[in-house]
């Protein structure tokens, strides 16, 4: 009689209605809520004790292996497992094979450990399974979401309190909305950019209604650009793509020996485009808070002056680097972030909340009124329904996880992780600087750094007389980078993620660094010392030993 | 020392660096494990029993009040509560105000009770934090997902086991993806169509790389449209509006008597768009395979046959019918979806997954390398890295989720679930007929119908004379159908959601009706009855009184 089986009792498992049924009824006997308490602790701990047990990241088995296992493509006509049966499968025959981001020794991406709470937060979501789309499938988590919004907000725009207090539960207003990510963030921020560059004028419905055609035609318009450092993350490309102005048009901007974006070459291209092209609109310029691949936070109060002087949309990607407003020690990092149009934050990166979470924010409570959408049966005009102006349709309630976060942890609470990783970073810094193997190839601003094995101080791919030499000298460390990646990835210890940076000593060809990011407050600098101890095992058992 | 708590001990809150540590370990001790399992216990029936008591839909609490409670914009510096205290205060507090969807008398959305299993799997998803969006974050999880995928597509297309086997796990191919919910499935299938349509030819890139204008200019195209019949979701405007090709283009074709698309009026449309406008392009025909509002399904076969001989890119949109495909009794019903170039599917509705599940599926493994992107630290060109075709960045693993529901229903466990769903709407239908005071407006061709309140039999909205009276006769209608909805929604015993048709009877003038959608095994035709004996009782009470 567990109310977890959809089929009749036996061995051979077959589908029942009594059974079914009882999946979907709340169970009231004290037998069968134990046996779903147990599972639950199975899931809890019984996971947790085999990644203990098990601290690397992944077990060692090559994926090509792997895929060969997973490929019948039949749908089973009666049930093939119990849900106890399942559980087990995954705790025993799949998380050994998924990768364990919760360990202290995963440092490569920004997929965080999370805190014990979150997972029954996420739980509660998942019970309650509202759709926030609309009030009658959602009602006070549509007010809840208002309200962490507006808090969100307030942390990032500062503006008045009557300001939020007329608008928190402002029926026709938006101040932001949660989305599945932080790439469907900068899409709603550059569709709004969009339609508020190219909306209504006589003879034209707005380019929502009409199309990007017709409104290059209305006003005049032959291209349309976005501006951002070479450094901004991919998804600002696939939103030009989507958005029909093209992927092109967003122009990379060079960096400074900072990884900011170089604003004379901004204000370079931007006269530029004002001269070569009659008719090219800047549609918006994003600035950086946190970059993907060194955690640099470009000059946002500059880029506010340029965007208010030129009347240009101005969007701030701080999908990972925004909850830094939280700390008191390092919120000025982020300042002219409130001089912002638009912001993005994704919540399942520091913010610790479950996959996923995305947030974008608008200071002004009109700006999403460009893309509304309305239907018969929701979303009616004048209500509460949040599916109105929203990317999405049906969403999950992270609000509630949301919410419920911010009054567990606190600003302070926050602010400990984000103190912790960013100066946890500055000693791995440090430590990398003391061994004469390692290079540190972009000093931490937040809490991302990248470096590379570099054995020769006196580096021939700096100093070689010939640009064919020092190529071919820069080739030789690229290679040797990402196989130690690679080997140590596939050693499945520790994990530390490989990109490629093209500064201006690179002479135009990519440099291959170890990228590492703090996020976890169990890594010390300890284990990052360890991290490196291994890499230099690696290296030299695949280099210096085949070398002498 | 319990681990779900960020601050020191004490009944003053503060953030603490040792106590938020614990919240990041898996706890060693049995006392705390306790803890953390009794949480669950009651999350998962502390939420459940109160929901049981008040088997009602929601409290009886006007918004406008309970908005006026949630309007604190700050977050609390220090921690404000314990996770012990977050649960009370969510299953006290919140969930009676939230929308109990898991009642049987909740028919009125497409928002489901779901398993009890469903909690269980999501919590697994959540406590495995895996972000699909790469391999390094996720590994087997992206094979599972490449599996799964195609356990669906093959369900859909039923292409050969030669096919299924190449494709399953082909690094380069890809036979769907995930997306956040049905109208990211449609905007994706629509974003492929677009580019596919307008590719790169001689001295240009593609629509994805140079937009929407340049791509006109190139290939001589005026404008592009969407065809789809006027019961289409509201997503596929949205689609369009997003996409540049503009909202207005895509264009809504009259429907038939049982609310499939008329398709001769469809001929109609393509005729005069051909012969009207020089230079517009059909970039896609939508079939509905389930409309949102009526269940219908749009005759597919025909619509496959129309779009092969004109070369059109044809789209279902089966978000809500497509799991009629694991019934044995009813999937005849979606003949020819198999013929689309692509479908949507979503999860959390009726393959009854926890919000929110979306789907895409191409026939052609090929169809996504035109949305493909890629990043210098994620997503490599010949990689498994799921995020090189999908419209989003970082996703959760639903496909955990899905694979393991399969496993645990099997194709029988959900067919079983489908019939039900038909079975009692039909059942409901001739329920509805027996009795005077209401009117069947839309038979089930799922498990969906519309009725209303009429109570004159040879009504004046149809009979009268004169159009003035008829409108006003229809007019009343309305809003008896609109009062009494709004009227039991408030009582918050049951919920029918309402919306507005256009039948051709109803002189343009929109018709109000009733909307019931019968997904949850707990409702039955009893529940049913006593929902249109309250809405009688409603109706007698608010109007028949005030009249006699």
């Amino acid at each position: 009689m567990n109310p977890s089986e959809i089929s009749a009792p036996g061995s051979h498992l077959v589908a029942d209605w009594q059974a079914l049924m009882r999946t979907f009824i709340h169970p009231e006997n004290d037998a069968t809520r134990k046996i779903l308490v147990k599972y639950m602790e199975q899931i809890l701990f019984g996971l947790h004790t085999f990644l203990a047990d098990h601290v690397g990241i992944t077990e060692e088995v090559s994926l090509k292996k792997l895929a060969q296992r997973f490929t019948d493509t039949r749908i089973n006509d009666q049930p093939e497992k119990k849900l106890a049966d399942v559980i087990t499968d995954l705790i025993e025959n799949i998380a050994p094979h998924a990768v364990n981001v919760a360990s202290p020794y995963f440092v490569g991406h920004m997929t965080a450990a999370i805190p014990f709470f979150m997972v029954h937060l996420k739980t509660i979501a998942a019970a309650l399974n509202q759709n926030t789309v609309k009030l009658e499938t959602s009602k006070v988590v549509s007010i809840i979401e208002k309200q962490v919004l507006a808090k969100i907000h307030r942390l990032i725009f500062n503006r008045r309190s009557s300001f939020y207090d007329h608008h928190v539960q402002h029926v026709e207003t938006t101040l932001g909305s949660f989305v599945e990510d932080g790439t469907l963030a900068n899409i709603t921020a550059l569709w709004v950019a969009r339609n508020r560059l190219l909306g209504p004028r006589p003879g034209f419905a707005g380019v929502e209604n009409d199309g990007l055609p017709a409104a290059f035609a209305a006003w005049g318009v032959k291209r349309c650009v976005v501006l951002v450092s070479r450094l901004g993350h991919y998804s600002l490309k696939k939103a030009g793509g989507l958005l029909g102005i093209g992927n092109r048009n967003v122009i990379p901007v060079d960096v400074d020996e900072h990884n900011r974006i170089d604003l004379s070459a901004l204000q370079r291209k931007m006269d530029e485009l004002g001269k070569s092209t009659a008719g090219t609109r800047i549609l918006g310029v994003v600035g950086i808070a946190g970059t993907t691949e060194t955690g640099s936070i470009d000059a946002l109060p500059a880029l506010a002056t340029i965007c208010r002087d030129r009347q240009i949309h101005f969007h701030v990607d701080a999908a990972w680097g925004g909850p830094t407003l939280m700390s008191e020690r390092y919120r000025r990092l982020l300042d002219g972030i409130g001089l912002a149009d638009s912001v993005s934050i994704d919540g399942h990166k520091q913010l610790y909340m479950p996959m996923s979470c995305g947030m974008v924010f608008f200071k002004d409570p009109l700006a999403m009124d460009v893309v509304a959408y309305h239907a018969g049966y929701i979303n009616r005009p004048g209500s509460v329904d949040l599916g109105i102006k929203s990317l999405s349709g049906s969403r999950e309630a992270n609000s509630l996880i949301l919410d419920s976060a911010l009054k567990i942890m606190g600003l302070k609470g926050y602010a400990l992780l984000i103190d912790h990783g960013i100066e946890t970073a500055r000693q791995f810094a440090r430590e990398i600087k003391r061994r004469p193997l390692f290079e540190l190839v972009t000093a931490p601003e937040l809490n991302i750094l990248t470096y590379r094995i570099n054995p020769e101080t006196d580096a021939p791919h700096k100093s070689a007389p010939s640009v064919h030499r020092r190529r071919s000298a820069l080739e030789r460390l690229n290679s040797i980078n990402t196989t130690v990646q690679r080997l140590q990835r596939e050693r499945g210890k520790s994990f530390v993620s490989r990109t490629t940076l093209y500064p201006s000593t690179a002479q135009g060809t990519g440099m291959v660094v170890l990228r590492c990011v703090i996020m976890n407050p169990l890594t010390t600098i300890g284990i990052l010392k360890s991290i490196l101890d291994e890499q230099t095992t690696i290296y030299r058992n695949a280099f210096s030993a085949s070398e002498s």
